[in-house]
């Protein structure tokens, strides 16, 4: 099978792709971050890129090394920064980050990029970095980029099958079901299941404090159980977000 | 009454003021951005002032100017940056407005500060504005900061009642019903309701893409219908979220 | 009467108005700072938009929202830094906020801009800012700014007989006898006459120190007494300052 | 006599005197730019730094190297950026350079630094890296800094001397009768008086345009007539400024 | 045999092995840079890992995910930035990285931090991270940090048996005997030496020229040819330079 | 013979030359550092300077004024930040400086820009500076700028002549033989050789330690011994260094 990631080619192989496939790059966006007792620091670096590959391997696509550092974790989304062990960036930095990438790929020839975010609070850091990019490189580059969360690419069926007792929504799944589920399928050696806590599901008010009100996200990282997850679930959940990533580069850069 | 708003004051009366009461001061985060035929420009920051007016009446609170300005309109939530008259700043720029406004009230001996966020584009970065201006100061500095999206305020009772047939989400609500209704409550004057447009609700894919792809959005800039909108639910909406603030500052602050 | 304010237009009606008229838009800049005992915080960013207004009405121009917050005070010039209440921004960015808001007016089709500047402190960050917006939209792209301290508009005349024992330069007119005027003019209930202070002129060296000698500027915070203020005396110089200005981006632009 | 300029100090003897005199610190500000056809590009720096050797000789200061390139010329007081040979930088570039450099003299133990400025324009951004630098260091570090442009210290019997006919304001001096007469007196030999011009004073009106309106600069460069200069007139102002310099750190450090 | 990297553990563990041992954490440095054809883009980042891993084991060590992307290859010592594949960032964003995640190890109450760069390009730009990291951290912070290009560990006898005909210096090691070798030792199966090419070494004048003379560059990158590469030289390489960093660390933060 | 130095040149000469004789520039790039007690602060920017203009003086170049400011000095090339008088900047800030000086030199139409640096630690900041400005100013600017440290012109057999025990290298050549034979030279008046110490060659590991392990600097400054110096040497120097460059610039712009 052709090799996918871009760190493991020459760059004559490279420049080959780019200039005979017009391929779709894809440049996954993670964090090191508390993921809970049971699960890496590196699990966002690690989903982005295992659903990059498997959507570049459907969509003959070159997957970048992912960006491994992401922007602060908040209460609400990813535990908040008072956990040791997670290692964020300050918004500009991200953004200028994505920018200088951006900016590179354009100058290769990359027509198609795909930033494949696995870090909810990356988000409108890389939508930044994205518009800072294409205003340096003038609108009619013939860059156009993409950039999704994955998990957006999950359906409804495939949340009904994943949570039979209801979807208490994505705010909460910080190393819970959804992101168990696709380690324990694209990384099972990496997930500790003995060690999933069971806390009750965190609550939060309708507003944020700064500085942040640790007390309210449990004591373990994980912002809702990650007990319902499985191998099996993980494979469902990967098919619909790689499988829908790859349809979803088709569609839009046809 | 007394007097809520900062750029009315005098030094002198806000020095007692903030001397004498500990008042939470509140900044409305606002922009200049598209709201359709039927609404004018600056909408979100006239409402998140006058959110936060009639909050600080309610707890003693005062007002300071509005960032009139905001972050980059995006397709899915604000319809997108190519409308003529949306105004809009880079993410650093806003982040850094906001850091040095809050290292200000600091000065002053403000210790209870209060963003009320009229538009979700500025979100994150105002979230790093305060997470710079912390630490810039110190995290002993005394100084507490609350954030909010106004509308979050709003209960699922009434969104029942705002939203009869059910509550199409946040995301599609821009210059639509929940505004619209607002405007109607607190600025009439500056409704056309008989411009309102019955564009279907928006579409959107589970990605983004830059260039944009403007023809997702509608002409009018209005994601969804804002012919529901009525200024007693504007009346009901405004005690929704009024009530909240003021009820969630105290919680916060006590 | 014709709509001036840009936040209160419908993006329709802007775009209507920037395409058919080629109208002049006027950005106030102002400040949150001290003005005494006598003036609210927000005379700055109040009168820069009364005068932006007035000449607006005169010329079918647009008044855009006001930047509120301005560079940091100066003893000499506005008192400094060490009044509460007075709320600045560091002069990068500021500068940043003016280069992104001109470059967006391009982009709307705006050929004509006016900062009607009303913070002395301002000037040299606006500058900055101007520069950097044309370099990033290129000297060809058709957009021209006007910039101007609205109170360069008096003439002599009109200052001698605000001053009929002689003007003492602009450099005390701080919370002074013709911003309490203007303010007499366009806000009267947004002064209070009977605490305007008595205090001598303030007096400095031929230079400045850092951290500043606070000790040097008159503790109510007004630079020289605004005793000889009156509205008819505010009349007088809005007619030359509005009238002033009005004629002023007629000539420019023509 | 002993060595005034840092640049030719060995650090052992600049640290003696450091901690033996606590001697103040000059810091000459000035820019590559435009004076006419009769003075060189580089006169800021090198009046700037003519005075601040003149006034540590008075007082056992010390001279570090000038800030040799400044803020952009603009029209009105520099002639503007049109010129070739004028090199400028960006405002916050400035003002960085600027920061770093206080914030080193802060490390050595200076606790008395003076910046001589020797072009207007740079004086807002000089402010800027002033402030910064303070509030890096902290406002208990225990450095104070002194900022002027040097003009200032001439008196009203100076200029009255200087100018028989009336003394027309700083604003027109650039490359006019004060400059001239000062390098007459510091650098005859780069004071070519057959080329000075004789174009009328430079006229203008109550704002400024940009792109800027270059035709209202005489061709060359000159804001009013340098006619009047004299190496006798240099020597008084020499002596007003030097010695006022002087007075001032004595007085301002005392 | 213990965990070595960062990612792969949780934070629980993470903050023990923090807590108890007192750990090195090392930070591999690299690029996506190309590396003639006969190795992949990503051989910077995947030697400073592969060695600061191998050092971590040796003394208890963790290893935080590579910086991936670099800093702007130039074509003396990376073939520069006309190659297709490079993909860099400009020097202060490499900076800022830095700093942002050197001041979060200091708040995991991480006390010994070791950068293992394996760009050279990389160099200056990360000891400007170190130093405004420390800057902001404080003096007595606790953090002490080491940085180094891995290959100074190199010794002259170790030189002397990869060389046998003279060692032609660093600077000519790209691509070349010394990363061949080693990748032959930690990545076999990413060398193609079939495809190694045969360009004799190329030769650059006593400076450089902007834009870069590419023409001086081997149209392979490859900038000393690597016939003499062997897996065995990577070994002996491989050895003296973890050797060394297990030891480095050890000297330095005893 | 005619000028060389553009700060002594009336801006109507530069324009004069600039267009005639399309000229190299030459832009000397110093710092103010320690040199040991027997070597003035400016080393670095006196040497670069004076190469400069003895190059500009065969082939009809111009010389700038020197960057007197460099980057932060480092303890195996330059002793460190540690020593009082050692005044250094951010690295962006020396980025952003020769940025903009080298925008404007294109905008008066140069053509051929030669950095002259005279402080190592300058180097990758300059680079990135010259990067950033030919990105600013477009690839088909017609500017060409080459850089080079002076001393790389230094011939072996020159440094056979100057180290007859054999050349120790650049690395620790500060303040030691070659800086104290150029400033012999050069500036005579200004090398106390009765002050030059003695001290043995520092020695370092093959790793830096942040912050610096100021115990294996000498507490002179001085890397290696100067005793070895004389003003012979520093002629045969002088004719390499400022022959080579002649002749560089002119077979690099021809």
């Amino acid at each position: 099978m052709s090799e996918v990631r871009m760190e493991r080619m020459s760059w004559v192989e490279y420049r080959r792709r780019v200039e005979t496939d017009d391929p779709v790059v894809f440049l996954p966006c993670g964090s090191l971050e508390q993921h809970g007792p049971h699960l890496p620091l590196g699990v966002d670096a690690m989903l982005s890129t295992a659903v990059a590959c498997e959507a570049a391997r459907r969509c003959g696509g070159i997957v970048a090394p992912a960006l491994a550092y992401g922007y602060k974790s908040q209460p609400r989304c990813g535990g908040g920064q008072h956990f040791p062990g997670t290692t964020s960036l300050d918004g500009d930095h991200l953004s200028q980050l994505a920018r200088d990438v951006i900016r590179e790929f354009a100058r290769h020839g990359v027509r198609k990029l795909a930033l494949v975010d696995g870090h909810y609070e990356n988000q409108w850091f890389l939508i930044e970095g994205i518009d800072l990019a294409l205003r340096d490189l003038g609108r009619d580059c013939g860059l156009r980029v993409l950039r999704t969360e994955y998990w957006d690419f999950c359906t409804e069926d495939v949340l009904g099958e994943v949570f039979p007792d209801g979807f208490p929504g994505f705010a909460l799944e910080h190393a819970a079901v959804i992101e168990t589920s696709l380690m324990l399928h694209f990384h099972p050696d990496l997930v500790w299941t003995d060690r999933i806590p069971d806390d009750g599901p965190a609550e939060f008010p309708p507003y944020d404090l700064y500085p942040p009100e640790t007390e309210r996200v449990p004591p373990s990282g994980v912002l809702s159980s990650a007990r319902g997850a499985s191998a099996a679930k993980g494979a469902l959940l990967a098919e619909a977000v790689c499988g829908g990533l790859a349809q979803a580069v088709a569609a839009a850069f046809a």
